[in-house]
């Protein structure tokens, strides 16, 4: 057991999950969680950077991140969950780092800046300008080996890397140096034709969704829009429906482009096809998820668990780390 | 014990305490440690904002500035002194804290902006930067009532004082808002004429100082320039020695002045009184620092017990806070 390496990821608690975390990662935890020690953390002081006027969907977030988590098959006796803001050793430590790296450094990195202009900050509160500090703390109070993320958290992953150097190199600490573990599926278009799935997109297919809602996003998706009739060929490479096949309809992709490009089928059949193939995927997850909707105390008592093994090496890191800066009496 | 107004004081661990501590701040802690209920911090994180690369100044500092708090009179039986880096609670409580302040809030404050340009900061890091809000969590993690500052820290209370009223107004929390206590005594000059006194000043008499080392700096002080000869009358208003006379000699202080201005005194023989003066206050200061230093197990006791009771005050009261913010479970 202690031989595996540790993987640290987690979800910012500031709503349900959807499609696009499935595919860019919730799927591969599932996949890795034999191979490695997986940390899930419920990062409800990342999600206050941006949502600190909004404590209550917080707070229903950390069960409804859980849940997710839970519902596509992540297993409760492999999986580490934990709140992170129960886990004092992840502040501690963003404190120490705060030290180690400049404010330009911060404003520079490129991914803090078309986060900015997206959530439209004239002017970053200091503690949204530090996430990248805080998710260094996330990322190595327990040591974790490999952080499996997205293209665009490259840079903080590269971040982590450098403080935890400088660190280790300044104290004689021995803090593992994360590795970036790319996400083999990268971002989920929406079906509405944007560029990301995204809850502020509102074109989210939620893991929690009813097959009606479901329904109603399948439906509504732009296809190709040259093709006004049915008995017109359509262009599948510009579909956001055939993009779906492809990730959601591997078995049946290539024969229902061929259908499109020689117009024997389609677009509303071709949305049945989708909408069969997103159920047959979410169905067992929602039955999963009525299980722990109704064990709300079983989903509790897991993560109170996971932060307190957190907690347990968190701490003890701490102490080591704090051992070696001399900030001890 | 309870309805004793609660202070919150203390001291960055960067070095050992001198003359402008004992007059700007530890003579006022000593007289007030009957009134009021005094939280006495040894700063070693904010130390680390502008030492973190001398983390063995830092450890040593530690016992230094404990032992120079109580060699001065401050009774631990009154008294609660406080391991800064052994507070989590203070952490984070600097990260919820961090959410409510703009980075250029920061960045535009007078002190902030001066201190970066005596340190020749030219790339802040993250934490100097924040050090402002560490500060705010240092205050009121144990809800202190009041903060006694020099003129130069008023900003730090007055951003100390929006950030808790922005936080109160968001989270429905009864963080207490803490009030400026100003300082009676300013900044303490140099009697090399510097305007200060200060570690980096190469200026500082130690608190710790022996009646040799005292010597050597009031005999090598900067009197009137225009007094070359005992004969020419005197100039208190612009000589360095006068206003420490004025400072720890005031029972003798007109009569020196007078002399000074008739020719009746010469600087040598002033300088003498001035020792005396100094020796007088500084003597039993030694005795006491020389008890602690042949019982630093005691101090550490002391550190230990402090800091216990601080983290029982500062956890009780970030669990209030964190069940007002709906970050529990």
């Amino acid at each position: 057991m202690d031989t595996k390496k540790r993987i640290l990821t987690g979800d910012r608690t500031t709503g349900k999950l959807h499609l696009g975390h499935y595919v860019g990662s919730l799927q591969s935890r599932v996949e890795l969680q034999d191979e490695y020690d997986e940390f899930i953390l419920l990062a409800d002081v990342q999600a206050l950077t941006t949502h600190f006027a909004e404590p209550s969907l917080i707070n229903s977030s950390i069960y409804d991140v859980a849940m997710d988590n839970l519902s596509v098959g992540l297993d409760p006796e492999k999986v580490t969950i934990v709140q992170q803001s129960q886990v004092s050793s992840i502040a501690e430590l963003t404190i120490f780092y705060s030290m180690l790296v400049t404010v330009n450094q911060l404003r520079h990195n490129p991914t803090i800046k078309t986060e900015a202009k997206n959530y439209g900050y004239a002017d970053l509160t200091y503690g949204f300008l530090g996430y990248p500090v805080s998710q260094t703390a996330d990322i190595t109070f327990c040591n974790a080996d490999l952080v499996p993320v997205g293209e665009d958290q490259v840079p903080h992953i590269e971040l982590a890397r450098k403080i935890v150097r400088k660190f280790n190199e300044l104290y004689g600490t021995s803090i593992v140096e994360p590795q970036v573990k790319l996400s083999k599926v990268g971002r989920l278009s929406g079906l509405d034709g944007n560029a990301k799935m995204g809850k502020s997109m509102g074109n989210a297919i939620y893991l929690s969704d009813s097959p009606q809602a479901v329904w109603e996003r399948v439906r509504n998706a732009v296809t190709d829009p040259a093709r006004i009739t049915v008995k017109i060929p359509g262009h599948p490479e510009i579909c956001n429906v055939y993009k779906y096949h492809c990730v959601f309809n591997q078995g049946e992709v290539s024969n229902i482009g061929e259908m499109c490009k020689n117009a024997a089928i389609g677009c509303v059949a071709c949305k049945k096809l989708l909408n069969g193939a997103l159920n047959a995927l979410l169905d067992p997850i929602r039955e999963k998820r009525h299980y722990y909707e109704e064990h709300r105390n079983e989903v509790r008592d897991l993560i109170i668990s996971g932060t307190a093994k957190a907690n347990a090496v968190g701490n003890a890191n701490l102490q080591d780390i704090k051992e070696k800066m001399h900030v001890i009496i």
